[in-house]
């Protein structure tokens, strides 16, 4: 197609890395590019923390469920939503703060995705593999201490950078037939596509793993959306601020 | 450095677009370029409705504040978190439905904004400008209901696409020091920096409008976080089944 959709396609999360460094004047770059990214109401309602010190890297893999590539990656970044800063704005301008509202945290929310996707294209143009790390919300309390997070931020993910140490296929996505719907919420037809992709998503994890079943998409979201997720997110953002009014 | 992240500085909203239309061929690749972004817990939680009925145009132009260029792209999509497929597969395996915490709202709406950005991205590869409509979310009722959204899927935002009939400039963003910190939180310096940059955005607006006293990041800022944000927000969620445990 072009250089940047073929880029696009080629993606597929890396977990080993080499012990290559990213050149910092490199590193710079992906992360402008990141800022790039359109931002809701020209919020900019994204801060990044940049974690190099070694035993502040070993307790995030711990706090993210174990996750070694926490550790061993080149860069690992903590995204965080941040509406201190526009909330120092307001303070200096003499105006009330009312950034409690639900769709503050949504505005945040998204302006921190589109600036990380960003940067994560920028990254992998330049032969760096990523990983999204969400499971630092596991235990966002004790990562946003960690990181000495103020009210008014919270961490919405993580982000390993590094040069690849493995090459892993990429992962079959649905059907665009399936997500995409003409002018109205239709599910025509999509039972029968999303059987014949989860066929196609066994037959990946079989290869991966060399053999055995396999697991469908349609089993392993069942899963994940049967059972309890993360249920403290809700009492620790309203700490941070985040009361979603 | 290199043609990737020279596309990603190259990014600017486009809100006036040419009567030239998307070839579908190459529409169909943009919409699949997206689709190949990470998702959290391979959740795939975003369904996108292609609006292309020239009413339903005109009235989403009017739900999102009279913006005509939603009823002039060539394009516009309605990027919609969606967790009523994965609660599908729940029924089907004879799983309980528990998709109603925060967390869930979180992965979903992450997942919509790392595929709209990455469509993004190679709708621009292409010469295709976009704009982001946060609009719809002034009337997320009337949306959903023109659209049948079912409960479990939320609009997110909306997305003009179409080719560029105007060439504005780039909108500086925070320097990287103020949204770039080291191992903790730390604001040393920000105030210096952002006032700075204050300035040069205040120069942006009036190198757009011919003069004037120009508005800074800082004024913006202060005067969206102080007012309430689209209070009807927390009860159409509820109503949509994100009831944010």
């Amino acid at each position: 197609m072009n250089p940047v959709i073929d880029l696009l396609f080629s993606h597929r999360s890396i977990r080993r890395f080499t012990d290559q460094v990213i050149d910092e004047a490199l590193f710079q770059q992906i992360l402008r590019a990141g800022q790039a990214a359109a931002t809701s109401s020209f919020l900019q309602g994204a801060t990044i923390i940049r974690v190099c010190n070694v035993e502040s890297r070993s307790k995030l893999a711990a706090y993210a469920g174990n996750q070694v590539y926490v550790e061993k990656a080149a860069e690992f970044l903590v995204f965080c939503a941040d509406l201190k800063r526009p909330g120092n704005s307001c303070r200096e301008y003499g105006k009330p703060f009312a950034g409690d509202y639900t769709e503050h945290f949504i505005i945040a929310t998204v302006d921190v995705a589109l600036m990380a996707q960003n940067l994560v294209v920028a990254a992998e143009s330049v032969g760096l593999g990523i990983c999204y790390i969400g499971g630092i919300r596991n235990n966002p309390r004790e990562v946003s201490d960690l990181l000495e997070l103020p009210q008014g931020v919270y961490p919405v993910f993580g982000l390993c950078l590094g040069y690849p140490d493995q090459d892993p296929e990429t992962k079959p996505r649905l059907p665009l037939e399936v997500i995409l719907k003409e002018e109205v919420y239709n599910e025509e037809g999509d039972a029968q596509r999303i059987a014949a992709y989860d066929e196609e998503v066994r037959e990946y994890y079989r290869n991966r793993t060399g053999g055995g079943h396999g697991i469908s998409w349609s089993e392993q979201v069942a899963t994940l959306l049967s059972e309890k997720s993360r249920p403290h997110m809700r009492q620790f953002l309203a700490e941070q601020g985040f009361t979603m009014k």
